[in-house]
């Protein structure tokens, strides 16, 4: 049996490897500007934080040293967002049952001091993000550290900081919804052949995608089929902070038309690839989607529900 | 900077990625039994045993760890020569400069211990083994465990016990030789533009091979082509246990035509993809190749020599 530590890292190499994931670095395409070398690195590097939170230590500063040590390994940020999810995730696996209960019980009880972590860790690698809502113009992540005093003063926790941005950012929603995309996730990614579709968030026609992910046994398979299902399904929020809403809806409807259906096949390789392709070409990352199948990947690992 | 744990575990995974690696798994290829997802989680399986490493303990003991931990988490034998390259290095490592004096001091230092946990990692996974020395078939690995009261008897380290197999075993001589190929192998990836060119077990033209190496910065592309010089410059002993010499040795003429001299230019890309699908198809692996330019990426890491 893998430690939760293990899972986490591995979940993190795996949402790397899977391809096609279209419109991300995989295990046969890189970016210009972001090579699939600097996510081995970065799992490598976060690794010693995710450690911290299995063994129990705030989410906070577990969060802050795997965004540090991924940063330092990896020279960019490559998974920001991923161990925004794992490390509850972990720290949870770490006490007991990994259930939504007991991930939800995690993030209520954190602190001014895990926001104030997780304010220190912009510090250390660029991340993309929106502007805040107007009531938290003083707490602008961008400003780091700077703006502990801010969040000191208004006694808010990490979970409050996220909750902000719930309705903007696809990550930051999962800590208010007991995490309910990665659970739907790891439930897709162990589909049986012809076990009963899951019923959280979905869009499409079930019963076709989810035997379509049926049909293989390769995990690296499986995660891309469900990578395609995710970005089909939700919309990434952070296509839509990189560029507009209309691109993240236009991604999510082409993705959507490629899903099959009771009268639609599943697509052919030959189509997730140009897929994946032209969102390259386009340099539109879905980085909330890989975020959110990194999290449903450790749950499937973590329930020894899917084996490698 | 990454601690020698992470640079190790970081070694095995771009020893995994690089691509083309002939006859081995990379990012691009998968073998009908064994796929990349394995070796990404064989290598977050070692991470504890190598981190015993790091931190001083018994090379018998975390060498054995290390591979239980691979065996368990990959579910298959994927990196037990590169575990057994790595683990001397990392304990190097963990207690000073990582010179070859220093790593020889470690191997020379093993003890019978050592030698037992050495046999009883073979308990933890299938290895692909030649027939022991005549004078060593009390001896042979196969017997795991059973061996350790002959090892007992006969008062013989780990060292003893590789080098009873050095002439037959690339990874075995590694510890006779003060990890001469592995160091090799780390010079040859950091080579700089116009720098000199390493001496060391070099047969082919020198200058072509380095500039061609040093004309991509990019790490999994200089890695790819560093196990193009290896593969032929140094006779693979595992395609020889596994098949025979003249199969090791066609291999490693074909990988030599490969290579640029001043008279040849570089492979192309199409060309090195068809030795690889050559290799694939006729089930040849070169295992050693791969564990030595695990142990290479891991020393030219640690030294800080190559960037990701």
């Amino acid at each position: 049996m893998r430690s939760p530590t293990e899972n986490a890292t591995l979940a993190l190499l795996l949402e790397a490897a899977a391809a096609p994931t279209p419109g991300n670095v995989d295990r046969s395409r890189d970016h210009p500007d972001l090579r699939f070398e600097q996510f081995l690195a970065g799992a490598v590097g976060a690794n010693e934080g995710i450690a911290k939170a299995a063994a129990g230590e705030p989410v906070g500063a577990a969060f802050e040293q795997a965004v540090a040590g991924m940063g330092t390994s990896a020279g960019e940020n490559t998974q920001f967002g991923a161990l925004l999810l794992l490390i509850p995730l972990v720290r949870t696996a770490g006490e007991g049952p990994l259930t939504a209960e007991n991930v939800q019980e995690v993030v209520d009880t954190t602190t001014v001091a895990d926001a104030a972590a997780f304010y220190r860790a912009f510090e250390h690698v660029d991340v993309r993000v929106d502007d805040p809502p107007d009531d938290f113009s003083d707490l602008d992540v961008r400003r780091g550290k700077a703006a502990i005093p801010a969040l000191e003063a208004r006694d808010l926790t990490l979970l409050d900081v996220l909750a902000a941005s719930a309705d903007r950012d696809g990550v930051a929603r999962e800590w208010t919804v007991g995490f309910e995309r990665s659970m739907a996730i790891a439930e897709q990614l162990r589909a049986e052949d012809g076990a009963a579709p899951v019923e959280a968030g979905v869009q499409t026609p079930r019963t076709a995608v989810a035997d379509w992910i049926a049909r293989t046994d390769r995990l690296l398979e499986r995660a891309a089929r469900t990578h395609l299902w995710v970005l089909g399904t939700a919309l990434d929020s952070l296509v839509a902070t990189a560029h507009d809403e209309a691109t993240a809806r236009s991604v999510r409807d082409r993705a959507r038309a490629l899903l099959p259906d009771e009268t639609t096949p599943p697509p052919t390789v030959e189509d997730r690839e140009a897929f994946a392709q032209r969102l390259v070409e386009r340099e539109i990352n879905p980085g909330m989607t890989a975020d959110l199948l990194a999290a449903g990947l450790f749950v499937a690992l973590e329930r020894d529900e899917v084996a490698i």
